[in-house]
């Protein structure tokens, strides 16, 4: 559950190894792999197409229009971190731009995924800083409100312990148990393995109809084919 | 209407040269040459800029989460068809991605207008295999109720029938019925002769106001200037 | 307020110079400068990456699906001008192609603000011709039903005044006014120049806790670190 | 397909003794005897709880802000029909209030759906009159442009033909075509019939899991029980 | 403009007579008596049915999740005062609840209008004091950040000067300009006036074609009637 | 985490005595008095005014358009229970109507919390069976896919647990962990003696700003009066 007023500093990061194996698949491959589960909601974009991470969760809770915990969070930060905050209610207000973006790039993170908006993405795209957020806005942010850093949050609608694996792209955000990192790019791998073979296939004129032996499924179900 | 479990074979598809002539012209100018009528609502965009595509209909009924009939349609498409997938209830779900567009460019497909999610959206980018959908997302989807192909559909608030003419770039999709093609084609050229003359006359410095002959109209209205 | 059937000719512009200094400036950095306010709903994007402009705003109001007042528009504009268009209702259609940029530019607009629709976005790409809006629809509309010019008006959240300033670029719009054009080009040096050094010393691994001195404030308010 | 500029006098309305019976269903029992087709989107809300109709469609296809229609179609109308407006484009004006709902129900209207806004709604509360609507404006509305009556239009989502059967209650709206109105209702009937008895044997406490055999099922499909 | 920090004490409230005038007319009727501006978004919703006032609007302007102006603005509220409270930026949280409403009532407020979230709805509803917002939330708020009471704010699309005159019913809420109150009020007079005989003649079955003299016009627009 | 496929039989329930106590107040009591956190999101909304409950959570995780898992929870439910249904992906379908109401009943539950859509909501309501949702559809769903009863969901935002303790009312839907809800009810009735007193007060024309002491702080911040 939430809290508020805390930082966790000694949290339990996914094996590295893992996270770099995962790095190499999309989320839309991990997502299968994890069992279908993890999957931030679709509203999160990048603010920039072709970014593509993966890197262990720092998370963030925020209060709408105060960003104070985004400074407390920096200090957190290990190589290989990707930022997830999350807000208490919603918010579209630029939460993050450039100045912080620095400033986590030189404590080792390589992304942040917010549920909220961000600002100065011109910048944040020269810099290469890939973000997923819901908006971006010019809107800044106060420093008030006291929230957490590193405690469990919900960001666009999936749970996010610290320490667990973060893979964002162009189709989305999953978030992959630090328990489960291992497995979970194992299954990709396989998962990929045949995809490419399926694709050759496919290419080939051959249908997922037959592919996929489908006929008899769709003919049990009652699909009629008529002229 | 719809109907559930169906798969119409041969459809009637609009005149190939009639598809070609619309390929020429953009969708706002289709969209006037039809009478204002047929256009898809502007939430579905494309998944990259500049993409341009006319085709024949092929439609596709699905169920939220549910892709099946997506294989169902492969065997039923042919060169320079453009599938239109409609689903029952709204659904963000990513129901296409990369190997299913393999599979509709090997049967002939030249673009997808989905009213709903699709994913691997770099890679199709990548392809440049065109599509048109109201969301993006990692999330895929079962196969397990049936749906229908090539019955009528309703795909973002606009009526499709098999064999209907697609049109779609940056400023949205059209529908062209396939009966009125050939005329609405005819239409879509004499406006875009106009409004070549027109455009000349605009950047020689012209006004509107002069050039439509709106002075005595808006007058006539009331409308009064002030200093 | 609101007034239907008017056309302001004489507007009080802002200083030519302050506004000029302003297009030095990014939409967030102004926003600030300006007290944090005057800012419009991040739900209008730029139809392309990397547009920025600044000008001085001639305001038109429109009926939904009603461009008459445009082309009225068109007449009163002048070198470095933005037209900044409102709808009485909420409306998506396509207000603006094309057509209507080649007679702004022609007529000395440097960009487009409207709280609607927009149309031949490919086009308006190639032209270079920046806008910002909150849809993309090639719907086309009517010339049937007077509003206004020059009159003050809400447009995404913000009230404009003819005259005032409009920053926009990739993170959103925001409305200087005109009597204010001056001392928040000041303010916006200022910020900007403090920012640079900040930003090296960020960059240097410096932490914001630190360069801003929160640590403080932040145990007073009962900030708990845990492990 | 949509056109404009037509009214079609003649319509084929569906058997009034099926509409009559139909009347006697829910939305939900309608839209799942007709096999879960034809059911218009959700945010389409009764203005006051408790409505319930079932009517014969006279159909109207509208312009953004503009219900010259309107009065059009009040003289198609017959008793026990009910209007569908539908919009050539999003809009939430309030297309509707108590002076029209007074010479619809004086021509035999029993009830209004309408793909856009209202108003007047007390008024229209305390006459009775029924309205499905997507929202509820004080906005009026011009008549300057041709729409058209009793031709195909999409509302809400769902296709409706003149003369088809509209069911609307607290859940919904659903369409059922008028050639399958008979029918509908049959299946209507059986299928309450037989949730009379599921639903006191569920409030005797047996189980769902039970009365439909489910467990097995589960088990194959892999459901895990865990202390 | 906006401005934060600051109160206005002396403003200038419209004539109490005119605003009792208004009193007696929706919100539907003053809209169109004003000339059809100033209407508030229609995603205000009234807490519950039925509420309908008029009063002189006392301003506040707020940030996101902080309701501290609230109490400032209570010190300036005069018998027959409506609260208008606008954000920053867009926000849900529940700004108001059932000790502020006490505490407004005590002063003379005879309703809130805000641009965001309520609570103790059940409570509001009880005491009948009238609350249009754009949410429900049990969220509460901080008290942090200045905000102003009585400048020029913008509340749901609409500008809103203090001393206004606020109208809202079910239909919605209309803002009307203090200088306009009077001639407002004896243009929605005379509109009623008319309506009344209107309704008698539509229930005695004249159509609106007759009744407004439409046919011609329609049948000039090219209307055609086929069987 | 989300896990499919489980059941999980053996859940540790909040203490009945704190449920009960906490049923004595309101969600935003609740929602204050546990630190503001735990809040579900404000589009949830009961589907009758005045629907109050307090009780134990039953999780379901659901697939979009899929309600088989209800019937599986139906078989853990326990006197006091609310059922808290989650769903993968974004969707308003109708899975729980009056037959699952009536076994829910049977089996002892006292409400549901669903972030999806549901119907028969006439019945529901005359049956007193209290429902929060996102949504009301006609829309039936299947049974084909395995979700969960009783794992940890994401429910409209928030986090829940099986046996926390859910307090919904007319304000939202508050979710408090089962080994707060002791502390959690104290917090709230001390909370709500001083809320007795203060509105006393504020009745009496005591303002908050002197009440609450807010006048010097205002100033420090710089609050200016003008006149």
């Amino acid at each position: 559950m939430y809290q508020l007023g805390i930082v966790k500093r000694n949290i339990q990061r996914a094996d590295r190894a893992a996270v770099d194996q995962l790095a190499g698949f999309g989320s839309a491959t991990v997502h299968e792999a994890l069992g279908r589960v993890g999957l931030m909601k679709p509203y999160l974009r990048p603010i920039y197409a072709g970014a593509h991470v993966a890197g262990t969760a720092v998370t963030v809770l925020l209060h709408p229009g105060d960003n104070w915990m985004m400074h407390v969070a920096a200090e957190q930060l290990q190589a290989g971190d990707v930022v997830v905050a999350a807000v208490t209610a919603d918010c579209t207000d630029g939460f993050f731009g450039d100045l912080l973006a620095t400033s986590f790039r030189a404590q080792g993170a390589v992304g942040l995924v917010i549920d909220a908006g961000v600002r100065d993405v011109k910048d944040l795209t020269a810099m290469g800083f890939p973000v997923w957020s819901k908006a971006i806005s010019s809107k800044g942010t106060i420093k008030a409100t006291l929230g957490s850093v590193n405690v469990t949050v919900v960001c666009a609608g999936a749970v996010v312990n610290p320490g667990d694996v973060i893979v964002a792209d162009d189709d989305g955000v999953v978030v992959v148990p630090a328990a489960l990192a291992r497995q979970t790019a194992d299954a990709a791998a396989a998962r990929e393995a045949k995809e490419t073979e399926k694709r050759a296939r496919l290419a080939a004129g051959v249908l997922g109809l037959d592919m996929y032996g489908m006929r008899e499924t769709l003919a049990q179900a009652g699909l009629k084919y008529i002229d």
